[in-house]
């Protein structure tokens, strides 16, 4: 069976498929992307990160359905690390219980953390490129849990949503740690708590310091002049009474006009093809490494290293060399 | 001057100008690396990790008091995504709030996340592999904020302690996801909120389902049959009041011995190697890349992907190629 023509021809099934073979690494799935990758380049790729216990669920169930009363159809992929297994089934079963219908409109993929040959950011670029190339415009990325997938769901987006429940952002050293830097827009929510006045105070002296930094790590300079800087909005949210959901929804589609209209949508393709690149070379390279160095050589270099005869700097050197072939020369 | 010489003389203004060397990749670093490399191997690295707000400073502060009390001198290594530089200033601000007298026996470093130039667990591992060269035979890393830092401090620690607070370790999925699979020692500080009984009890159904998937990565069949199974404690603390840290002490240093009677310890000092050797080659090659190919070269990849010609893949493929000379067999 043809998956790529199935799935580029609305077959679901055929998508899910499909997916799994991307993110397994399969030949099949590098043929697939192969294939697919002149068709994308088209989507939004919206990230949705945050503390657990922000209420991330219930505000992505919400949000979705106010992209689909609006008409588009999208896709939903949540990193989940704490999920066994990839697949629909378990972001399915926690948007029905938010009562998105799963409806032929709306694509929803979990991704466990474990399992994918390059790390888990490699396989959710390989996910997105075929969702983007099959046609959605709007893709949700959403992050479950802490660590590492937060991080990196900036590498990968085009606009970012941090979003925090009240009393949770007030830790400023560990908002500025990290996450409010590559952040387009910030939601506080369950903003009916008492403490949400003092959070969003905490949020907008925090938004201060990012904003002379430079915003989302692009120099200021890089925006056009003809375009007013992003404001950086801080939105409050109820996502359980779906108050500020639709506020939201116009925030992340201003943010793509803004992207597109100073310049900064080609800054950030250029910027994430960079990046792509570099993590396949790494990728090839370890590849090229169980290939051509024998079981025996990496086995000899961590001894090596182990016994402390050799510092694991001269042992890569020497290893690298190696597979170089004829290269003996530094 | 030698400051590896100096360094290793117990000059401690020399091993923090040494930091900052190996810190910033420079060659003098380099060479530092290589030189104190034998040396190094004896140090109990104890990552210290948990959520924003659970209290993990002034743990941490109580914890060097009680080691120092017990006579060893000991290093601490604060990875701050929030600190715009590196060095011992702001950690130092911090422990002295909390009465840790900065004596000869206590070595403190903060490094900033940025600037390094084979990322921040790379430096991470440099610097600690300099502490433990230079005698320390215990080094406490703490892990400010949240983020890919605390992923990665399991990948040099040998003991992993996680700080949570009452309330934080209800959301048993996030708990699920990653950090707590990492952990050997729990900690629920600020234990006399009303609030602890259920974290404790919630932490405890978690550690069920991890202990049966066979802890910290390491498969149960590779713990020697003499030794019992590590039970993955979880304490009570009350940091603030110096409640339980005598204990958590203690529950370091059994750790410690786990590790050594069962046999886990060299397995962690394999896997560490491995990881470091091609943490390595990804660096080596990365060098390579800017020394061999082209500025031009490399701009052009990128334009053939932002142009949708070629896939990423494909384009890094013909890059290594190219970069490996000789080669174009395949």
């Amino acid at each position: 069976m043809d998956w790529v023509a199935a799935a580029l021809d609305g077959d679901r099934r055929a998508l899910a498929r499909l997916l799994s073979f991307v993110e397994n690494g399969t030949p099949e799935g590098q043929a697939a992307l192969a294939a697919l990758f002149p068709k994308a380049g088209h989507a939004h790729i919206v990230g949705i990160t945050g503390s657990p216990g922000a209420g991330k669920s219930t505000l992505v169930g919400k949000l979705v359905k106010v992209f689909r009363e609006r008409g588009a159809p999208l896709a939903i992929v949540a990193v989940d690390p704490s999920s066994p297994y990839s697949g629909g089934a378990l972001l399915g079963d926690r948007l029905r219980m938010q009562q998105v219908t799963p409806d032929s409109g709306v694509f929803i993929r979990s991704m466990a953390s474990r399992g994918h040959p390059g790390g888990i950011a490699h396989a959710t670029r390989d996910v997105l490129a075929v969702l983007d190339a099959v046609g959605f415009p709007l893709i949700l990325v959403e992050t479950v849990g802490a660590g590492q997938a937060q991080v990196e769901v900036a590498s990968v987006a085009h606009t970012v949503v941090l979003v925090e429940a009240p009393g949770m952002g007030d830790d400023v050293q560990a908002l500025k740690a990290g996450l409010m830097e590559i952040a387009d827009i910030i939601v506080v929510n369950k903003a009916d708590r008492p403490e949400a006045r003092q959070t969003v105070r905490a949020l907008k002296s925090v938004r201060q310091g990012v904003q002379q930094k430079g915003h989302h790590g692009l120099s200021p300079e890089a925006v056009s002049d003809a375009v007013e800087a992003w404001p950086f909005p801080i939105l409050e949210t109820i996502a359980i009474e779906n108050e500020g959901i639709a506020g939201l929804a116009d925030t992340i589609c201003d943010h793509r006009a803004y992207l597109r209209a100073s310049g900064q949508w080609n800054l950030l393709l250029r910027r994430h093809a960079r990046a792509e690149i570099e993590a396949w070379l790494q990728r090839h390279l370890l590849t090229l490494l169980e290939e051509r160095a024998s079981t025996a050589d990496l086995e000899a270099s961590v001894r090596l290293v182990l016994q402390r005869e050799k510092d694991p700097a001269s042992v890569a050197r020497a290893l690298l060399r190696s597979l170089m072939g004829a290269d003996t020369c530094d």
